[in-house]
């Protein structure tokens, strides 16, 4: 049995919890939060809830620490902290800043002679390795990436800020056009607002200016200003009943030429009930991988696109060859 | 400069000499042959086109051997026989005989202190590693993998041995109804007739009986008689002008479940102008992680679920990391 630890126990840290259970060849060893632990009730009978801080002391006990917090401010500190210690794995997903994670990563994941696996699950992640794979097989061609239809929390967050906002809820969605055209392979020049529409679902606080609300959300820079977006006032109990879940998803498609007449198309969609439990269904077959290369002597830092497929399935390796080649 | 070499020159010989053309880091060094050499011209101007048996002399000046022959009776006896030599490639696909096919060249690469990888291509190949990396992050569901639209070269075959017939081109064609079914996560028990129809197009001898050549097809057992099948008959010309090119492609979907609530789906799609192009391409990007692999000292037989997708790319791990991460 693969020994798994969670550090951070918010939606993501639950899903790896309830993907563990599922999981035949891992059990769950402990969960570290900065909180109180008295005050963190988990899922898992028998588990101990413990500091962080105590992390240290449970090093022989785990495997695969997988370390749940955010890319904004946590996980920069967490993971190289943690990655001395344990062989570890985070959902790093603020690309501009993955070279300087990595090496921070990789750094202290040699000098504690682990393992350590950054930004993995799906985008960074699955999405990243159908980048490479049809990047690799079709050179001369084109790839995008579209997202959606799904709520994107930053976006959420954002209009959260604004005055008179009592909550919301965003979702980022495809232009079906765009996707179309990229689908035809014609490789179209896109901008931003071509592919993507946002809409929002608002509940004002009561008495709010609610066209003041909308103008602020469609034209906050970056968020939203070069998007066609929607803005939809709901109540409190309407977003409660239709906006609760987290769904997400999108597609990765390239198109490129072998030949002068021969073109192709390679596409790969998700589309997902609840992003934070996929997520964490990528991140335990990470896990089972780390604990494989770890115990074949890898160590410092690495992506999922370092992961040779085979080792993140519980199947063997004749079973593959036999079953799913 | 990575150095390849191809056995066979078919069209996936020529279809891998062309990728090699098309990519900076590899060179073509030379085309092995089981005609006269004299016989066989290729498109780039001062590679040797040698005699299969004169291979082994050439061995210190060949990094890559793409074996392109016939899964049936070529690659069963030339992948073992080269893989002593030389770093192989092949795309083997008869999948019953995966096993046997890994076994021998296993035995026969690790003999000779080389690498090998068998049946690489989209299916077994590509689609296998989404069959993989599916299953692996969703362990409770069930895949699917749909053909076509696209010629089979098998299925043509086997309607040009029907008497009476002088020509003909089958296409593999997915059922629209069991796609959408499997992509709404319903996750459906399909029949092969629900999956796939096959349509043929055939030329018929002069005076032949087109009743009985659309009854043998029709009940042809394997082949046809599992299918809803359709018959067009027509002449050389249309033959030619309409059915001349190789499209391919098809479908990998899984649909699962993460827990009571939750179910995703994940699709891979492929369309291509033209099968034996992007076959070679595939099989060219896999030289390079071969040849890599190899210089690392892995010795013996792979398949593509055992590459690190990073070793495909031509891209540098810091590149990757930062533009397709």
């Amino acid at each position: 049995m693969i020994r798994i630890a969670i550090a951070g126990y918010g939606n993501l840290g639950r899903g790896v919890e309830t993907a563990v259970s599922r999981s035949e060849d891992m059990e769950l060893a402990a969960v570290f939060t900065r909180r109180d632990p008295s005050d963190v009730k988990i899922n898992t009978p028998g588990v101990p809830v413990l500091k962080l801080d105590e992390a240290g002391a449970m090093a022989d006990k785990i495997d695969v620490m997988i370390i749940c917090g955010g890319s904004a401010t946590d996980l920069p500190v967490l993971t190289p902290m943690l990655a001395e210690k344990f062989c570890v794995i985070d959902s790093f997903d603020t690309h501009a800043d993955i070279p300087k994670h990595f090496a921070n990563v990789d750094a202290a994941a040699k000098k504690g002679g682990k393992l350590a696996l950054i930004s993995a699950g799906w985008d960074p992640g699955l999405f990243s390795l159908m980048r490479v794979y049809s990047s690799s097989v079709l050179p001369d061609g084109k790839d995008y990436t579209f997202w959606g239809r799904g709520v994107s929390q930053g976006h959420s967050d954002a209009i959260r800020r604004v005055p008179g906002v009592a909550d919301a809820k965003q979702y980022t969605v495809p232009v079906p056009e765009a996707l179309e055209a990229v689908r035809s392979g014609s490789a179209p020049e896109l901008t931003t607002r071509q592919k993507h529409t946002r809409v929002c679902y608002v509940v004002p606080e009561e008495g709010a200016d609610l066209k003041a609300i909308e103008t602020a959300i469609k034209t906050m820079p970056n968020y939203f200003a070069d998007y066609d977006t929607t803005v939809n006032f709901i109540t409190e109990e309407e977003l409660k009943r239709d906006h609760s879940a987290m769904p997400h998803g999108g597609f990765v498609i390239r198109s490129g030429k072998t030949s002068e007449k021969n073109g192709h198309v390679m596409e790969f969609r998700l589309q997902l009930d609840s992003n934070p439990e996929f997520t964490s269904s990528v991140l335990i077959a990470c896990a089972r991988a780390v604990h494989r290369l770890s115990l074949k002597g890898e160590r410092g830092c690495i992506t999922m696109l370092d992961i040779p497929p085979a080792l993140l399935s519980p199947l063997s390796p004749e079973d593959l060859r036999s079953r799913l080649l």
